[in-house]
């Protein structure tokens, strides 16, 4: 099963690529310059992880695999003797990693297992020890994410229909292009209908390339057009990853899925929402750490100016999508009803 | 009134910035470049007047203008016996301009006027005297919609409530920007919110460039960030241009026109649009000749790609926005709401 993940996943996707250890040094594949230029970010210490992480070199499910290999890294490190040996400095650093980006929080509570596993006995095991013991429970998780990649594309790629004409937001990673290969290999005809994500363009850098790379077929757009083709019947569905779950069934995702939901209601097309798990400290909305990202980004494109001096710019990293505009959330326990979140 | 016209207007709606003409060639003000170059496209024929229209060069109340700014550019190059003497050429050469761009009809609708009026004697006039013919009627056909301008505007202002925040759509030229100087002018404290308005950012390169040289407070957003502030209740109103409104009260106007409409129709917020005047004979929305641009476009960002080779690009030119989520139109006859128009 996992073979057949890897196989089938484009190359920004194959958890090699989005982080590994060679050395001292933990490479972080830069996804500001894919696909122009295959390069990684070297990171010889956790404050320059949390740095890369904060500049959005990597986003979205690649802060979760650079998180679960930093731990790795971090007690490498630890058994190297370049970090201090503790409990304290293991949480300190991998917090440090995961605080970089506060509103999705699957990375934190991946991490917050590892520590608490490794709290049962930290003091009285040796560095070699808890390498070995960060090493196992990383690779644990990483399976049971694939597991969970693995049959939420089976569901997803279960609902899309032949010649649906499929729009996402932003890069909504392993599920999403998984669901689509899926139902691509069953023999339904698709289509892919990509808005470019602007102020960063993970849809034309990273979404549009990948599934290009996976044979199928493909548009860009802007995110202005989504209602243009909609409206003449060419997207038939919406469908995104999220960044957050919370209990009373609102996601948060890349900002402009908001727009998009709002536009998919109108129009009465489904809106489906891969979702890992909610996070159960989320019990509300209310809840949300919300991100604001640097205004300036909003103001300039690959370095260069887009617009004249006095002009504000803003960039708010994420929208929150209310449950009455959702059709479903695609999880472990099957489609479930916002309403249904609470219980999970 | 026209003094105070253009006084109030932003370098790039000047009319003599827009088009003029010295010696044998006619200048267009190239907005593609504006604001970072001031600089200016020398046509030298009718040929390449089209060409600079169909490239975009410039767009929208542009169009118009260098239209008109042609038909003086065309009596002149008669006069100096450069284009052949007779109305038939003459209707040749500037149908060929106004017909670079299809959607919009405001330019091709000036310009059949002048030519009706040419067609009575024609034939028993001087090249002189046509000259002059032409340059009295473009002239006055200018005061006609400076006096517009100065109208519509008055009553764009009117609308305006203190503290709103208004969202618009690519650039809406000189109703939109002369309507909220005047609301500022008077008194109501404003602030603008303008999306890029990919692929040519007309938003970026134009409107907010133009609306802070008016000293109005203005921030830059993404194509997709409109339903983020709706929500938080920093955007109270939708105002825009058009390029055609035909007699059953549906509006064309640049693509994402139609995504913003229904995400003021959901949020309940008032969307009214600029409207010097019908289309006459377009009595339904099915005789909308509706304009494709290159794919191309989509796939590069200030010349430069933005995707990798394989993905197809799309560039619908306009979206056509439905009555029912139209507020009103603002006419030379006041506020109508779209039933209203077929008696117009």
């Amino acid at each position: 099963m996992k073979q057949s993940i890897n196989e089938l996943l484009p190359h920004v996707l194959k958890k090699e690529v989005i982080a590994h250890i060679e050395g001292e040094t933990l490479y972080i594949h830069n996804r500001k310059v894919y696909p122009f230029r295959d390069e990684y970010v070297a990171c010889r210490t956790t404050q320059e992880i949390a740095q890369a992480l904060s500049s959005m070199i990597t986003q979205g499910g690649g802060v979760l695999q650079v998180a679960l290999t930093s731990m790795v890294f971090i007690a490498h490190e630890m058994r190297h003797n370049r970090i201090p040996f503790s409990l304290e400095e293991f949480i300190h650093s991998i917090t440090m990693i995961t605080d970089a980006r506060k509103t999705n929080t699957t990375a934190a509570r991946a991490t917050n297992r590892v520590i608490a596993s490794l709290s049962e006995d930290f003091e009285s095991t040796t560095k070699e020890n808890i390498y070995e013991k960060v090493l196992t429970l990383v690779t644990q998780i990483e399976d049971e994410f694939d597991s969970l990649y693995d049959s939420l594309s089976d569901i997803g790629s279960s609902l899309i229909q032949d010649n649906d004409g499929i729009f996402t937001t932003c890069f909504a990673e392993h599920t999403f292009v998984l669901s689509m290969k899926k139902a691509q290999l069953s023999g339904k005809k698709i289509h892919l209908w990509v808005p470019e994500t602007r102020p960063y363009l993970q849809g034309a850098h990273l979404s549009a390339p990948s599934l290009v790379e996976m044979n199928i077929e493909t548009t860009l757009m802007s995110d202005a057009m989504a209602a243009h083709y909609i409206n003449e019947g060419k997207i038939t569905r919406y469908m995104s990853a999220l960044d957050l779950l919370t209990l009373d069934g609102y996601a948060v995702n890349k900002v402009g899925s908001l727009n998009n939901a709002i536009l998919s209601n109108y129009y009465n097309i489904p809106y489906h929402l891969f979702a890992i798990s909610p996070d159960k400290e989320k019990k509300s909305y209310k809840d949300i750490v919300m991100e604001e990202r640097d205004p300036k980004e909003m103001l300039i494109f690959q370095g260069m100016d887009i617009t004249s001096n006095g002009v504000k710019g803003i960039y708010p990293a994420f929208d929150i999508i209310p449950p009455h505009l959702i059709s479903g959330f695609i999880t472990p326990k099957g489609v479930l009803q916002p309403h249904e979140i609470k219980e999970y």
